[in-house]
């Protein structure tokens, strides 16, 4: 699994993989001192990790959110990072113009759980021949993820990851359904638990969205014990001064200790 | 209302308005034969009238469905109706692109449901200085749609109007909260409620939308009389053998009677 | 309709019926002058009409929460006002031994939502030989109510009603589905709105259950437009200080130009 | 934990309780022989056992349903197994005049979903001093179970077990939401989590409610990891001809395998 990734590590030690960063690239120095921690961390418990960091932020509430630093000054962080720790990256991209642009900087392309369903973005993505990492509709079921993978192997691409992060339920709130995992898994794909983005409460009258990042272990043991193959943690050393998402982020220096139990759970259901 | 349309008529006659039309621009015959057909209706029944059709399908389940006649082909189309006919048109766009193409072509832009997160495409929209239709996202609350109207004015452009087109409700259903009428309203912008769509039943096995087509005018009923401004319905000769979303337009000889008991319940709440 | 309940009144003035009253039955004489109010005003208005007061609160969220002045001299006032005013009453019931003794008193039992498939209960109800009045689950389909009516019919009885009071959004919202009210009728039984309950914000940590008073008329408006056959209203003459339900209930000096407006909407469909 | 339970046994092994049996006593032999395969699964694998059986079945969807074989006769099955067997027994009850009597059979009183906000059931099932096991109802948020709690406690019992059993999601799936295990377990009571009912499918147009077995698996080991005290699972030797609920029971045969993979997730969390 993952073997496609040239950068990846650890993938004969039977653990899931983790993609694990910041939300978004704010800078050079934190994101470099981010990857080296976390690389310190799989590096230690023999995780598969790949680095995660948007470059930018296409979506947010409100029009006044941070939005990025600079595609490209972003991306080149990503590319140093892959590059000087000998990792592969992955960020997330809107548009399909986004995604030969991404393509040259990271190892997997990342489509936004907003835009599962939008065909051009999938091509264009696919055709690149990175890895394709589809997170899943939060209005959409697992079953109908079937179909997104399809748009990308039919585009030449078999790389496809599917990631969840939970589903709309009620207006502020999203809940996760374990039953999906497996399904997405009978497509014969990977598939990963965003542990971070469902935890989101949505629509909050504030226009910033929020979150429970207590329950990061809750959400990640469950997945873990379910079968999961990834889990995606967005992680910080300082997440109450992040500069998105910081609601849901998990301190950077709880990473080790929350692997470590996960790992245990991972060793009971091989 | 919506008088900074140029083509617009009936605007003083109290009623509603309507956006109608084919779900996607199938050929320039049949768009032109509903377009003619609404047209009359619409000016008997003193309804102003908007012209709708998409020119390009971007977010279908599956990478099999229809898609299109050919953008610039579909688009001629539009400006032909709108030219032709003296009415405005409007048609959706999914990526920034796209505004400014679209825009030499029809008076009114809409951005899909999915998509209404999206910065960069409300920003772009509103920069053509068209109108902007933004549909709120099933998995939005009404309250959170004024951050895409801010969105929209912040670029300069205060043309907005907002369509209500239901919310996720478990996998395969769609509920309209006629709470979020008012709501919106609330924000000074014209609301309307798309009657197809609403009636979808997403997530179905087979990767095709269905939907009960029986109770469009039901939905349209209730959405009139709690003080919609407009009504959205994709309406075709023969919705059976329509190229896309067949499962809910409104067969276009049923049009007349079910506007004309819509007029009737607006008379009552004026 | 509803002609089986010898007191009910303008049965043939084509408007919707009216299930109407306080929450609670908190006293003889706000009881009685919460009645004649709305009496007179129905009277006016040519609403066949039906007075609701709870003898018991038996779910209330709290064990604190008030449950009641007794339920002997609660039926009795109900009874009371069944026979000074001429007006038939409807109480609900709980368990099926409550069935027997509440048909002493009133005209119409209802059956809570949340007890909509207790089968016992709906037998004991419907073997008094009074109208049944059975409110939908918030977790029930319109067409799973079919199984209730059927319940109620199989035991001898075939004067149902059937009353919406929404369904489970997340856990502290309801949405009104319209959709269900014509499948309902289609049960061949009259189907009420309930335009208190269907408010309810649900799952409030105080344990006291929050509300949306502003929206009865939207609500109520919409479920005239499709055809409701009656509507539920709780009223008080002063909400904020009524011993259960204060934040839902209309303000009873509201009810008759609220009832006015929809009786327009009635007639705009007829 | 559970200690209140005489005759409870391997309370010390450090597992998960396991409260298990067909969903309706069928019979006296069929639920004798499933008791003691149950009860030679457990006593191996040292999990601590009740034996679980509906005495009557009161909600069903049809009135036309399965409902028991007698209550005083199934009541008397369900004491029989408890004495010959040395293992505490559960019943649900659903009308408080039923506490008393079911008390003098079983151990556990069980609370229905539907029925958790039924103030005089949880008064009544709590006065019989025996242990109450209260399900969250699908409408019902793992927060305001709290009160449920305190109206045992408050009639001056402190033995009290909650069950998640899913939440309403659409009219016709349920999910559960496993942030709500650790919620309800900082209520001081043992949570557990019923595999069966939760993988329900409500609301068929069958009127018999559907089911994914499946994924009993699934729910289950999710449960273990995020920390349940206790599992609730239908089993039965012929599930395909049980009486009632066959859609989700849990083949006999299957039992030991389960359990033991379940325990291994289990030694992964302590």
């Amino acid at each position: 699994m993952l073997n496609y990734l040239d950068k990846i590590k650890n993938t004969d030690s039977g653990n899931f993989f983790l993609m694990a960063g910041p939300c978004a690239i704010e800078g050079e120095d934190i994101a470099m001192r981010i990857a080296e921690k976390i690389i310190t961390i799989t590096h230690k418990l023999k995780i598969p990790y790949i680095f995660k960091g948007s470059y930018r932020k296409a979506n947010r509430s409100k029009g006044s959110s941070f939005t990025g630093i600079g595609d490209e000054k972003a991306l080149r962080i990503l590319e140093r990072i892959g590059r000087e720790f000998g990792v592969p990256t992955v960020t997330d991209i809107h548009e399909s113009g986004e995604a030969a642009m991404a393509a040259a900087y990271v190892d997997v392309l990342q489509i936004p759980a907003f835009l599962c369903r939008q065909t051009d973005l999938l091509i264009a993505a696919a055709e690149t021949g990175k890895v394709v990492n589809v997170k899943k509709g939060q209005f959409l079921s697992a079953g109908s993820m079937k179909f997104a993978v399809e748009k990308v192997k039919e585009a030449g691409n078999d790389k496809v990851i599917l990631t969840d992060r939970g589903n709309t339920f009620g207006y502020q709130d999203l809940i996760v359904d374990y039953r999906g995992l497996p399904e997405m898994q009978s497509f014969g794909v990977p598939v990963v638990m965003d542990c971070t983005h469902s935890l989101q409460q949505p629509n909050q009258s504030s226009g910033v969205t929020g979150g429970k990042p207590e329950l990061i272990l809750t959400i990640a043991k469950a997945a873990i014990a379910v079968g999961a193959d990834g889990l995606f943690i967005e992680t910080h050393p300082d997440p109450a001064n992040a500069k998105s998402d910081g609601a849901n982020m998990l301190h950077l220096d709880l990473l080790e200790e929350t692997l470590t139990k996960l790992i245990r759970i991972r060793q009971a259901i091989l």
